[in-house]
């Protein structure tokens, strides 16, 4: 690496205080005048040093309150858990919902469906003819009031027309088991994971801070055919989510 | 949202030409002086609006070449592969090499080996008591010669001190292997995923470019008795890793 300036010789020195556990979530950071005095460096180098750190997602600057190590408790995501429940005659719980509620939080979502031509990608992982539709139940989920994430989920217009999947409001026995009863059981799912910078949209509908990346997380579900009859795509905050797998060798 | 300034406008206009596919993946953006009449702003306003895209990882300046979208082929990683593989008669082959090769693709890595405290989280997961040691197996994996990303494996240093996987270099038949032969196969793997801003030092060791996140994959492998036999940590960047896992309902 290229010698590096002296902002970044103070970000060095604040990034390895967090990393060892000098300084823990929570923690406040020293005030532009203290790190001055104690680096012999100017504000502006502090401030830019501050700033490199935020950008990377380890401190917090909070307007008035001072600047803070972040906490990092994320909610923990089981995809597996609702594949579980998908073909029991267990009530369905997903994986969000468990999650939240297993950690004594509470759970919210606003909803909204639509009929929609989808995104190219979503049609694609849908098999859809040019200009087929598709429905979306969009859902803004909420952990004790605070928006958390959110989860699309796209379902063939031509399978789901005629039921409760297409209709507003929440269904309280779950999309899935609507699907079983419509003689679409999921029977496989394909789970891609990646990750990116939220939209500008995302950031402000989801609060996100800055220098904090998404997760997306695409399900998709296939009945006993092999026809994908269900695309959800989940957009989780990354400071805020884990997601969690467990896999017997066999 | 607050009224958005001139800047975020352009930036707007060009975003969305990027999300409806107007300007694809490798398309050239517009000169900076081709921006500046279309949109009747100054070269500044020009410059911020890039920034921003830029930061979303949605395009790439390159030097005297231009600004582009960014390409989006990612290498899919199937965590379960290398589980299928883990306690037959085969020949170990990794997730990374099996992804790397199946596309044609060539794969190769850097390893290097120590004896070292590992860090706290690590440790956790290993169990280990306070201050015993760990071996680590580092490799940085390229793929066409280019970096790709890094995968660093620990071991309780009680268990394998006396193996292989205490020595330096590639052990051909794969560190798992050897674990078997020491007693300790791995019957059950916990994965967990999140993702953040890279450090500093990877984005130099990885020559990851502004506005990517990483992918932090941790497999956990237990043996028969339960006892964590190994931690693997990936750090995997976000524009050129997309991890998949294939589930079956029961």
């Amino acid at each position: 690496m290229a010698r590096s300036s002296l902002y970044q010789q103070v970000a060095a020195e604040l990034r390895k205080a967090i990393y060892l556990g000098a300084l823990g979530p929570g923690d406040q950071i020293p005030t532009e005048a203290e790190l001055m005095e104690a680096h012999r460096v100017s504000r502006n180098t502090v401030r830019l040093a501050l700033g490199e750190l935020e950008n990377e997602g380890l401190i917090l600057r909070m307007r008035r309150r001072g600047t803070f190590v972040r906490e990092r408790r994320p909610l923990l995501i089981r995809p597996q858990q609702e594949l579980l429940s998908l073909n029991t005659g267990e009530p369905r719980i997903d994986a969000f919902v468990h999650a939240v509620t297993s950690e004594g939080r509470q759970a919210g979502q606003d909803i909204e469906v639509a009929i929609v031509e989808p995104p190219e990608d979503v049609a694609t992982r849908l098999a859809l003819a040019d200009r087929a539709l598709a429905v979306v139940r969009r859902r803004l989920r909420f952990v004790d009031g605070q928006p958390y994430n959110t989860n699309d989920s796209y379902f063939p217009y031509a399978i789901v027309a005629d039921s409760e999947i297409a209709r507003p409001g929440d269904i309280r026995r779950g999309a899935n088991r609507v699907l079983e009863e419509l003689g679409h059981t999921q029977v496989r799912v394909v789970d891609d994971i990646s990750a990116r910078m939220p939209t500008p949209d995302e950031s402000s509908r989801l609060q996100i801070e800055p220098g904090t990346p998404v997760v997306v997380y695409v399900r998709v579900g296939y009945d006993p055919e092999d026809v994908p009859v269900r695309v959800a795509v989940s957009v989780l905050p990354a400071d805020k989510h884990l997601i969690r797998y467990e896999l017997e060798a066999r």
